[in-house]
């Protein structure tokens, strides 16, 4: 099982050119496309999202994700081995977040000419070296065959939220097509809170503390805990980003409320 | 076979943790999207979208269909057996357009927790419940073992068009990608007609009724008969929906023209 | 394997029934999505993408591809069958320069009811018509069976580049959505070129012609061979098609520099 992960979009023959060098090579693979609408260039948006599938596929899953503003210059191809997974993309942080969350064993070089196709374009190497790799991985070729070790892989600055007094200091991960805003503020660290204070750039409210959107009256806001285990700031059916003009990596504080 | 039908969108991770949770417990399972760009919360056009696919797939197929505003409350999850397939998603009407169609045998409720995720959180039941629900029908799981029957789902409310003399009163179903404005009014209700006088609610105007959007000039106004049965306003290579102005929901009045 | 692609966009119904329609017929056929965001009625970006594709599927390969403005009028169904793989789609040009470069066998028309869904509407022959060929040839089906041989089927009219002395002069073939502008010159033509002097309809410049997008400063302008082989012009990290203002169609020049 191979998962495919980039920005590309879905107006061109890029997907399609990698899935046929992949089925070309491995007619049996089953092909998953978690988004090629990751904004181009955003390996941040690219490596919270694959971070968020990986831990709901099987075991031996194959997840390819390429956001590779580097493509053709000096930065590696490469793949990451977890106990769960085999990550296959550039050397640039877009596997790492998903990758250490499952315990990394080794990570090789892409370099191995007999695993890509033929030609190797400067412009496409997720056609032309991940697609390949990902499809010989998933037939069961060693991570070693593919090239020498690699012991300091690019990780990705990501800010851990953090704790001043009573007030929790994090950042916006990601704003999603609903509206409903990511932060990295973990919901274990807001025990027995009822509601919260929000401070944001442009807006500061309390906002009642929740289990579900519907909570709410209609376009009401809420904070609650997302299916991913962040604090997630929310109105129910609206758009939280744009009511408090948020995007990812905007500073989010919040205090809890206690109430008996 | 396991068709998938949202209001996620392509975007987001969502999508591709609902089929990573489905191929973990049923790895050989075949997943065809229907579309995940339902409009947000818009149960009507899931369900009509829903109701088009549905009589092209295979006996057997399970639907899974997530539409969810109420998540975390509340509504039912529910499976709806028919002589023809199975349909997995929320108890508020997204599910039973489509099912009524192909003789609905009987309704159970999703209540079973052997078979959901591990952890069920309260804002994504599409992956946590409706999805390993679907992987585990499509596996042969009886729908009985998933909980109590349920004898009164929510339905959704269509109006039927209706005949007021030798005037034909329906609504706009849906307008599609192209601009075609699709209708309730079916085509066997305007036998022998070779033209329309239409009345919309922003426009009155006589069309001819023909059998292909290319049987006038480019740009011109047509009225025909759709792939699904129903009268659809379209104009060649163009959207109807912009011209006159039409949405999901407005007014459509017809008189049929016989010339001999 | 089939691939399919098309005009219908994503959020309606009709891509889904297609593959239904397929998977009733051939229930265990690999379905590859092309794309489905051509835009609309665009024969020639559809032709562009689908010779884009096809070299990189297995032999044997099935594409179906629907941008069909006159569907339902005299056009002809056809496939056709070429050394790698069977192209089907309607007579218009769709198919044929993708068929071109891989060696025409044969063309057939696709007249057989026997090969086509019990019903056959007026306005949907991608569902009718065209995905069930696609199913029964993949599953073995000859080409023979659907119909008379069609001798001269329509051919999209694609301009080759020329050379005027030292000049290439060529078009846009199609601006992808990183904003990267694919012309028809092949690179091959460029050989030892370190910079291009490069004239366009609203923009003339000289260029840097290098090997790897990001082999410019960020926003800066250069030129080099795509992953097809063709000439393009981009920006490091930008839309060269904004910058100069480019669509299909448009006229390009460029004289190569050679540089000791």
């Amino acid at each position: 099982m191979i998962t495919l992960t980039s920005d590309f979009g879905s107006k061109d023959s890029y997907v399609a050119e990698m899935k046929g060098a992949i089925l070309t090579i491995n007619p049996k693979a089953t092909l998953v496309d978690v988004t090629h609408e990751i904004s181009k260039f955003n390996i941040r948006m690219a490596a919270f999202t694959l971070a968020s599938v990986a831990p709901y596929f099987p075991k031996g899953t194959i997840h390819l994700a390429v956001v590779d503003p580097g493509v053709g210059t000096q930065r590696c191809a490469i793949a990451v081995q977890t106990r769960q997974a085999i990550f296959v993309g550039p050397d640039n942080g877009v596997l790492m977040l998903a990758a250490q969350e499952q315990d990394i064993l080794k990570v090789h070089e892409l370099a191995n000419p007999q695993f890509m196709l033929p030609q190797v374009s400067n412009t496409f190497h997720g056609r032309d070296i991940f697609a390949p790799a990902a499809a010989h991985l998933d037939l069961g070729v060693k991570i070693e065959e593919f090239g020498p070790q690699i012991t300091n892989p690019i990780k990705p600055e990501f800010t851990e939220a953090k704790n001043h007094g009573s007030v929790l200091v994090g950042e916006v991960l990601h704003a999603d097509g609903f509206g409903n805003v990511i932060t990295n503020i973990r919901g274990k660290d807001l025990p027995d809170a009822t509601a919260l204070n929000v401070n944001l750039p442009k807006a500061s409210y309390r906002v009642p503390f929740v289990k579900a959107y519907a909570n709410a009256k209609q376009k009401d806001a809420v904070a609650l805990v997302g299916s991913h285990g962040f604090l997630e700031l929310a109105l129910n059916q609206g758009s939280a980003a744009e009511k408090f003009n948020l995007v990812a990596g905007d500073r989010v504080e919040v205090s809890p409320i206690r109430l008996a």
